[in-house]
Parts: structure tokens; C-alpha cells; sequence
């Protein structure tokens, strides 16, 4: 039979968003239907739908920053009752057998995690984003969202945030250390938040002033700009313990790796579309580490938004009717949007 | 007044060693002097003194993997006596003030160590190294030899030893964890007898099999051969825990990096001339590390002694008389070598 829903889709590259009725599945025994309240937009539902990755199915409806309210649960269902305030990030599914799910890392999932959209689902059906009024899921890739912070300003927290807590958990940053967090966008002006939460210095590295106001509130202690000091790389060699990079265009990653102090971590989470270059001299002094990060597990995406209910914050958002989603899309992708749109799914 | 002592100098990159006579400091306060019995050819000491990494100053004795026994100590040295063995690595002084030196992280020193050849000393001389048959040190920087290990076989730990123990020390390799240590020269066959000791699963990745019975010698369980399979780096991905790089030409980063299973290290102790490259997706699917390491802290240099005595393995090693230095150094650079050239230096 199936379960109706309104949603956004395309059928095409370049074709505006429409409104149609969708079907998601019946529920199954562990399964959870959600009236979704918010969705938030991601540069990855832009990249994706615009086919700029490539293997886009359509038609197809993004969307992997979702928050709203359990309308339905499975005979099976423990974790979830009617009512319950809940999200979904960016994986509904995976084997549950490989080494890496076992240990809870379902993220990394040997055979593939089930990407909420545009992805092939373990029962071969091609998954549909939460662009839409309702979804069904998993229980076990269902998040609980902690009283205290609102639905919209939790949706972005699915991807955007647990993309910037996990590196910073991982590589315990903490009151004390230097951080800096290059670009402030979706992710950056996560990371600000939630590095500052930790009590580290949070510095943020941008090409220009034009958001030093806004990095302050974040809870950045300065914002030094790239672009006023030829020879920025040189004065600030050496001074931080923790980078996270959120740049997804080219930049010359030995000259971050020299802002570095020995044993300093770089964490990359922005996805240029060309490989950077490094010499191994810029990891070999100073015992320097270069590493990334892909959303996180289950487990720590709850983490995360446990943390940033007890320090009272969530994702800062402009909130937009269904039918702003195409300008939203050229905003995005232009830096124009502070800091996350986030889709109202009452205006279907 | 100085201490003399033969020494084998080059006057010019091009031309052959000389046996000259040059002048240690006296003994100052915490210096101790070191009778060299053997001191082991290290790839760097090639690119130095024939000026392939610039700044040689010459005349110019090289040689930082030193071995011999103390001969005189100075009025306040506490940690050696005369007839100790002794040995001496790559550094011999650093600022002993800074946030590193403090921790005791004296190979990165913010003023930069003071390397044992080619390094300007905190008494404006330039160092010169341990191919000689006396050397004059500062007591903090000399480090006990265990018996249990020829002085011959323990030379090449100073620098290969060190350079390889600290990675695998740094990011936890244990038993049951599989470790690729990827070329067999100087470095790589300390790799694996170190890794071997510390109970992985060792797998030697090399261009050909042609040092096969060796690997295994040293504690490799198998022996893979980029060059006999196409598609060798699909074949084997995401099987090692952990990768040692220990080579010093071009090779396809990525490549390697797709070997590794999700979180896992890949840490480089090789130089290669030119920069790599690396996709950013290769860091951030699995949250991948890429590190490198230069040589480790006096401390662990000693724990690195202490370990190879204990599980009863030196160095792998050729001996060499004086004259045969010049030979010597054509055949490392022709990968020549089982596994490391030590100088004899009876034979001044």
C-alpha cells in the first residue's frame, strides 16, 4: 500500500523543485513514521541533485538534515513512542553484520552506509529524502532530540553538526588548546560553537572580515582573514593545536599544516573537488596529523546533540517556505545564507 | 685546547672522504667524550654532505648513528661513567627552554634541535658528526646501550631505530593488528622487527620479491609485490590497521591510503623530493590519518633501546672499513645494502 507524503522533488538536473506525492514504505516491525517539521539544506543536496557528483537517480527528493515529530512506530519499536521529538542525519541504513557495524560504526560500513536519499536501500529500492512532510525509518538511524532546542534549529544538527563534533570529539579538543576553524559556513559556524562549548580558543580563519561579527557570537575569540596579510601563514606558523578545514575549493594545505604546533591535528571535513598537495616534510616536522571526517555513528550523533541541548544551542538558521528552495539553492552556493536554510515543511 | 680526533671529511659535495684530524670541544661541565666504535651510514648523511638538500657547510664530517663507550665525563655528569656504552642520535642539543624542550620533545624544539652534523651548536660552531673515533656531548643527548646489543647492531637504532619505533609507539600497535611496512631498506627493516616484536601481523609491501627471504627473517609474514599485480591496491584494500611509508620516490598517496581500514594511520618517515598528492575523500571516507614522524624524544629513543634489547634484535648490518665509505655510499643510493652499512672505526 504504502504511506503518501508530500515532497519536493526533481526530475532533472536542472529543473526547478516540484511539489508531488511520493510513497514511502509500509512501516516494518522496527520502523519509525515521522512527521517531519523542518529539513535542513545542505551543499550536499545541491551537489547531489544538481548531478555535479555524478549518479544522481531520478526523480529524486534530498534532504539529510531532518527534525520532526514520531507519528507512528512499528510492533517492534522500543526506543521511540507517538510524540517523541526525533531527527535523521544523513544514513537510514547499513548491514549490521561487518566489523565496523558490530563495534557501532555505521558510518563506515564495509558493504556501504544507506545514504537517506539517492542511495540503493537494503531492499533494492532507491532512497527519498526528508524534502517532504513524512518519512519512514529505521528506528535504530532514528535520533532522539533533546528538549531545548527547537526542531529547526535542530534539523541542520544531523549533518552539519555531527560532521564538526566528531573530529572535535575524536581528537579530544578541550578547554585550553587553540582551535581554529577555517571557512565559517553550514559547518564552520558549527564547529565554532561547539569548540567554544569545549572551552578551547576558538580563532576563525576566513579569506575576509565579513563575518567577524557573527564568528563573535559563535563564540570565536578572533577572526583573522587570509586575505588582508601577505604573509599570514608566516605570523600565525605554529600557533594551533587543533584545524578543522570546512574549504571545499583548493588551498594549499602545507601552508595550514605550518600553522600547526608539533603533534597538532588537522581535521578535513570541506571536500575540494581537486586533490591538495602535501609534502611529506609538512607531516614529518613536528609529527603533524592530517586527518578527515564523515558525519559519525549513531551513538555519537546522539552525543552531539545531547551536548549542544546542555550548552544551549543549535544550528543558526533562516527559515524558508518550499517554494524559496530553488534561490536558496543559488544563495548556498554563493556563501549567501547565515548560517543553514531550513525548509518549513507546514508550507506544503 | 680541544680534543683531536681522526675523522673521515669531505672538503667539497664531489669528492672522496679524507681522513683529516679535527678538534672536539673540551669536556664542559655536563659533557661526556664517547671512544666511537661504530657509526652507521644513514641515507641523510648521502644527501648532506653531497649537498642534495643545500646548505652543507663545508669541511664537513657526517654520521649521526653512533655507538662507542664513554672515555671521560665532565665535573657534574650524573647519568654515565667511564667504560659505559653509549650511543648518540640525530640530535646533540636544543634550547632546553621551550614548550617542547619542557615536555621533553626535544627533536622539535621551537628554536629547532641541534643536529649532530651540519647544525649550528648553541656555541655558533658547526656540528660535526660521528664518523670519526671521538665525539664530545652534551650528556642529555647520549643514551645507554643495553647489553644485549652489539655496539655494531646497535649504531643504526639511533637514527632507523628511533625514526620507526616512535610511529609505531605513537598510534598503538599491537598484537593482532595488521601493519604493511612499505620498502625493506635502512628504515623499513627496523619497521618490521619492530612492529614483529610488538606481535602484528607484518606484511612487507616492495616493488618486487626480491627481498622476500629477508622480510620473513625479520618477522614479516608475507611479502606483497606492487609490481606483480595490476591491480594490487584494489586487491588489498582496507586490509592493514596501520602503514609505515617508508619511501623516499613519487608514489600515488591515495592509492596507498585506500589500503588502510577505516581509521587507520598511515604515518611517513620517508622523504620523497616533490609534493603528493591527496584527495581530501580519501582522509574524510573512513576518517583516515595521515602523519609523519622525525626521529622521537631522547626518552623514547632510550624506551626504543631498551625494547629492541629486550626482544633481543639489533640492526641487520654490513661492516665496513674506513675506505670502503665512498663505495659504500653508491651502493645505498643503489638500494644496495642488507640493511644498513656500519663504519668500523678500528680501522681509522
Amino acid at each position: 500500500m504504502g504511506i503518501k507524503t508530500k515532497a519536493l522533488q526533481k526530475t532533472a538536473p536542472q529543473e526547478p523543485f516540484r511539489v508531488v506525492e511520493i510513497e514511502r514504505r509500509d512501516l516494518r516491525a522496527d520502523d519509525v513514521l515521522i512527521d517531519i517539521k523542518a529539513a535542513g539544506i545542505c551543499h550536499s543536496d545541491i551537489h547531489t541533485i544538481r548531478n555535479e557528483w555524478g549518479e544522481a537517480h531520478f526523480p529524486l527528493t534530498v534532504g539529510h538534515e531532518i527534525a520532526g515529530v514520531v507519528s507512528a512506530v512499528g510492533d517492534e519499536v522500543t526506543k521511540f513512542q507517538v510524540g517523541d521529538r526525533v531527527g535523521v542525519g544523513c544514513m537510514v541504513n547499513s548491514c549490521g553484520e561487518c566489523e565496523q557495524c558490530l563495534q557501532g560504526m555505521e558510518q563506515d560500513c564495509l558493504r556501504g552506509n544507506v545514504g537517506t536519499y539517492n542511495s540503493t536501500d537494503v531492499d533494492s529500492t532507491i532512497t527519498q529524502g526528508g524534502y517532504a512532510q513524512k518519512i519512514v525509518v529505521n528506528e535504530h538511524f532514528v535520533l532522539n532530540i533533546p528538549e531545548g532546542i527547537d526542531l529547526d534549529e535542530a534539523a541542520p544538527l544531523l549533518c552539519a553538526g555531527i560532521t564538526t563534533y566528531s573530529p572535535l570529539a575524536r581528537w579530544n579538543v578541550q578547554a585550553g588548546q587553540k582551535v581554529a576553524i577555517v571557512g565559517l559556513g553550514g559547518l564552520g559556524h558549527m564547529g565554532v560553537q561547539i569548540a567554544a562549548a569545549k572551552g578551547a580558543e576558538v580563532t576563525v580563519i576566513s579569506r575576509s572580515r565579513r563575518k567577524e561579527e557573527d564568528a563573535k557570537k559563535l563564540g570565536a575569540v578572533r577572526t583573522l582573514a587570509t586575505g588582508e596579510d601577505p604573509d599570514f601563514f608566516k605570523n600565525h606558523r605554529g600557533e594551533f593545536d587543533f584545524i578543522l578545514s570546512t574549504i571545499s575549493a583548493h588551498y594549499d594545505l602545507d601552508a595550514y599544516l605550518g600553522l600547526l604546533k608539533p603533534r597538532g591535528t588537522m581535521s578535513i571535513v570541506g571536500l575540494p573537488p581537486e586533490a591538495l598537495a602535501v609534502r611529506a616534510g609538512s607531516l614529518i616536522g613536528g609529527g603533524k596529523v592530517l586527518t578527515g571526517n564523515n558525519i559519525g555513528s549513531i551513538t555519537e550523533t546522539q552525543q552531539m546533540l545531547d551536548f549542544c541541548a546542555e550548552h544551549g544551542f543549535g544550528a543558526v538558521i533562516e527559515k524558508i517556505d518550499i517554494n524559496e528552495v530553488d534561490d536558496a539553492y543559488d544563495r548556498v552556493v554563493a556563501g549567501d545564507v547565515r548560517f543553514r536554510f531550513v525548509i518549513d515543511t507546514d508550507t506544503f
